[in-house]
């Protein structure tokens, strides 16, 4: 982070009612990458160095309420109620932040893709000596937003509304995002000159450029890509903005050395770390909170939250890690495999259906095919600890909690409930019975039966 | 559906022979959206109101002739053989339309992504005063598509082939789709003029607008999109079709309040229903017969068919939903989990590794890891009961036909081959035995045999 | 293959160092389509006939010289240490090409995607001819490729860096791929006469064509697709690749009568081999040698390595073929399902949730869920047979090696560790103990317990 200059707060705009994404969620809870759109906003502020951050919600929106203020404390949150308007809805900030000196950035909660570096771009602008920065962006399709206007010295000269503009300006291509940064006070004390006296009875946040450039005050322009400004007011949008959230990560990740079989089918998380030289197969899904090390490789169809891979892991097809995994160097997970709160040492291996929740495993422990560790029993959890090099043979049940000795084996088939001492055998199965002939005599009852069923 | 002035039939042209297929099937049997062509054609002159649907077939083609039969009757195949012209297929209809007054629509069963709207417009039409209506699309690459040319008074005034159109007619980009209306004895009638003196010998359709205009007879073109005009010969056609109508069926549920993290990698089938603030993960098939309600989540990688989910069930990642699958609300199958004709009851859960076949599982039961229903004794299928708030263990088998009592709890590795009364506890489970040291003098043997083994 | 007039022979180019793959391992090892770039290569060397391959390679990527040497033999590797530039490498296998005489190509291990036809193509123009043949394509964005300068009678005048270019010869945008073909003599004659007088120092092979036109003799430029040439130098460029070959493999299986239903989302390998008339649901990844007979169908979700299908078989969804996996007609594999080294007989099922692996499975045989296959005992691996109509009940562990006979009828839950005779029924399973009320005292106590754990 560059040297602050001033001291730095943000204004996250979030009372929309959100309408066209068609849910009972704010819309600024809806995910991208895995986390809230209005996660991403609060920590572009705390990115770029903003030491107050206060969100503005509606009164009603209580879930919002709750995770901003579990995130940001009390104070957080200001309320604008009716909204009328984007200059209103700072103006709602104004007590939240009373006494607060330094330069103030506006964001939205909708918009989670704008990079930290565009928001230090406008700070540089104020830096040098503007009273206002604007970030814009060169639009496709410029259409209805709003036109940046730049003076022949490049200062930004005005914000006019597209059904405003006269041919010359509408054929400007740089347009407004919304986003804006000031001096606190400056921004504030315009912000009372704002009227509503518009079509739409609103208090506009663009009037402020107007204001401050009748003042004499130099306004700037800065700008970033459209897709990084890309704002989700439908489940559409979101699906947009989270597409090209993948594509960035997707690019990230190759160029660091990550190998991507088929990059469009693999899904990060916002916090999604994988290391130089590790593949990735098609087909695979992170959530939130992986690190997958150097050399290890994520086979298709896999699925992991929570998990830390190491180095020479083979993870898959078909495997699901859960949070609070942890494998260390050259396990193995194989087909159909969950894993939660496991810890497995060195070489351990799982190769097929498995259920290991909550357990400890030794380095080189082999867990047979059918294994279920049976860590739940309707009221509380408990642990499964299996020392070094035990092996555990196939369809066998682990009640929790027990402990199974280091090298020690376990036949198929056995339901374990007590702890086996190292190097022991422990085997728990009902005695073999066969009884010749028998299935002549089963099929000829039960192909009557059918065919008797038939009839009816 | 709007008023329907007139009787309506639907003539379908399926007796191509799709070569270009290279399928033993019938070309109109391939599937899009998890069902054949020739069902959506069908669907469409229902939904357009046609009292009487007559398909045209080779008498060749038995697959389309039982399927057909069984979804219109008796009398709903008609047959042409050989092939003479799209004008052949039609007048090969006309016996078993005999008696049939009113309008008459001839489409296609390789196209299976006509909207109704299109078909109305045709009627429309057709009640202000055309005798013949064709439907027509603004092709992006005109090229060897046969032009629609209007007169100057918008009404259809002929359709001309490529080949023989001249340089201003090539110009033209409205082009004919084949599909056309008209009033039934009108349509007979004119077909009864039409030649195959044409260099391939055969009978065409479109000669209908030409000797209606020779009669003074007022035609008319309709519109709608190249997307939904697509014919279906190839795989590759087959499978742009079924692109497109995933790609609608995507923006339709986004459209409607569904979150699709990942849209284009949800498949959805012709008659998947899911309601606002559904969530669905990446990686999600829609089989037939699914329907999602108000607050579910569909997590990754899971697979549905003839499925009910209730609000607030959590489904997958990884669980496969087979039909006969009813989910009260709040239910959740985690990964691995396959369930069949089976209810759960409100809270129920089966979280990982199990097969629920022919189940009825009460509120809040806990299905533990590797449970299987034996539901299967080589003959017939059994049910399994489940009563509320019971509790089944781990790796547990239950041989169906059986019962499990309310608040009942079976212990892990349990085959339960009767009933258990409720809150009664059920364990069938070998002795557990252990041998201290058993495995060091085990791994010393196996290793020696390994090592001989190496050296043969 | 065509009429061969000279001896071939080719080199390959894979010393780089490939920085910007970001990697341990050496460049063209990286895998396209399920196998190391330097594979492609080497088959469409010999593809095209050479009798000789020689691999220039630097002395320090060792995985690349044991590679290459265990398909090719000792003397196919020659080293280039230090890397002086393309014809410095080229010089670099004079010695392991001394005797030859024929024609020689110069081929690159990091460009897989290069079709045999090109390369027969400059065979062609030697034929005719030529001294020297040189593969170009017709850029979409020229930038910085050298340019194949045409004389008027069309044949090739000069290759012309960008750098040295003038404007019109930069408005060429037929450029060259840097693969080249040549009388073997000639090209080592006049690699001689190249210097590295020039800004990096490097000897280039492109200078081996102004130097053959200043002799007076021929030389010829042959042209394929952009896309054919890509060469991949960075993670990026090698997803590029891949999704190029993949969508070749999805189109060709396509016009083979293959249905895919979602191309985008099936991912075939090198050798993959789909018969006319498979179908092939979404989400389906095809690993090295995998064969699906006509009429077989390849559910959601499967995951294919070294597995022959039959006709009629249905696989998954969710089954994993691991290699040595053979399935006669009409088997069966369903949801959770692994096998490995497996054979199975016609009609053969195992629907659900299994492992099946080392394993002879007679006709009819019908796994129930939850079979699990011992097959390994920590230290070696062991088969187990099944013969003819056996019914192998759910969640059995069949400790091998061991055989159930044809018609037997192994019961739910047991473990088999002896041979079942044919027609036996084998039940290996602990009696059912019940305790009536049992429940509703754990409850209570439980319940004490985690409310008590709640307030510590």
């Amino acid at each position: 982070m560059t040297h602050i200059a001033r001291d730095r707060a943000a204004i996250i705009l979030a009372a929309g009612k959100g309408t066209r994404m068609k849910s009972d969620l704010p819309k600024v809870m809806h995910a991208l990458g895995g986390r809230p759109m209005i996660d991403w906003s609060i920590d572009l502020a705390r990115n770029v160095g903003c030491s107050k951050i206060v969100v503005i919600a509606h009164p009603s929106q209580t879930v919002l309420i709750d995770h901003v203020t579990a995130l940001l404390g009390e104070g957080a949150i200001a309320f604008q109620d009716p909204p009328q308007g984007t200059g209103h809805a700072v103006r709602c900030a104004e007590d939240a932040l009373k006494g607060f000196v330094g330069d103030l950035v506006v964001l939205y909660g909708d918009s989670p893709l704008v990079p930290p570096s565009a928001i230090e771009d406008l700070y540089a602008a104020l830096e040098t000596g503007a009273s206002l920065g604007v970030l814009g962006f060169e639009a496709a399709e410029p259409g209805l937003y709003g036109r940046l206007i730049l003076a022949a010295d490049g200062d930004l000269d005005a914000i006019v509304e597209a059904r405003e503009a006269s041919p010359e300006q509408l054929a400007v291509r740089l347009c407004n995002s919304g986003v804006m940064a000031g001096r606190a006070e400056t921004m504030f004390r315009l912000l009372g000159k704002v009227t509503n006296q518009n079509a739409k009875g609103e208090y506009y946040l663009t009037d402020l450029v107007g204001l401050a450039r009748a003042e004499g005050a130099i306004c700037k322009a800065v700008q970033c890509g459209e897709d990084d400004l890309i704002g989700c007011d439908s489940k559409a949008d979101l699906a947009e903005a989270e597409a090209i959230f993948q594509s960035h990560r997707r690019l990230e990740a190759m160029n660091a050395g990550v190998t991507l079989v088929a990059p469009e089918t693999v899904f990060f998380s916002h916090d999604t770390i994988l290391e130089a030289d590790v593949v990735v197969e098609p087909n695979v899904v992170f959530g939130p909170g992986v690190h997958v090390r150097s050399g290890a490789r994520i086979r298709a169809f896999s699925h992991l939250e929570g998990a830390d891979v190491a180095s020479g892991c083979e993870i898959g097809p078909y495997a699901r890690l859960r949070p609070g995994t942890v494998l260390q160097p050259n396990v193995r997970i194989g087909n159909f495999v969950e894993t939660k709160n496991t810890q497995m040492g060195e070489g351990a291996k799982a190769n097929h259906l498995a259920y290991l929740g909550d357990g400890t495993i030794g380095a080189n422990v082999n867990i047979g095919a059918g294994t279920i560790f049976c860590n739940y029993d309707g009221f509380m959890k408990y642990g499964t600890t299996i020392g070094e090099g035990a092996f555990i043979g196939s369809n066998s049940a682990l009640v929790a909690p027990v402990e199974i000795g280091k090298g020690a084996i376990v036949g198929s088939g056995s339901v374990i409930t007590k702890d086996v001492e190292a190097d022991a055998l422990a085997v728990a199965r009902g005695p073999l019975i066969t009884r010749a002939g028998w299935a002549i005599s089963f099929r000829t009852r039960k192909g009557a039966e059918k065919a008797a069923s038939k009839k009816d």
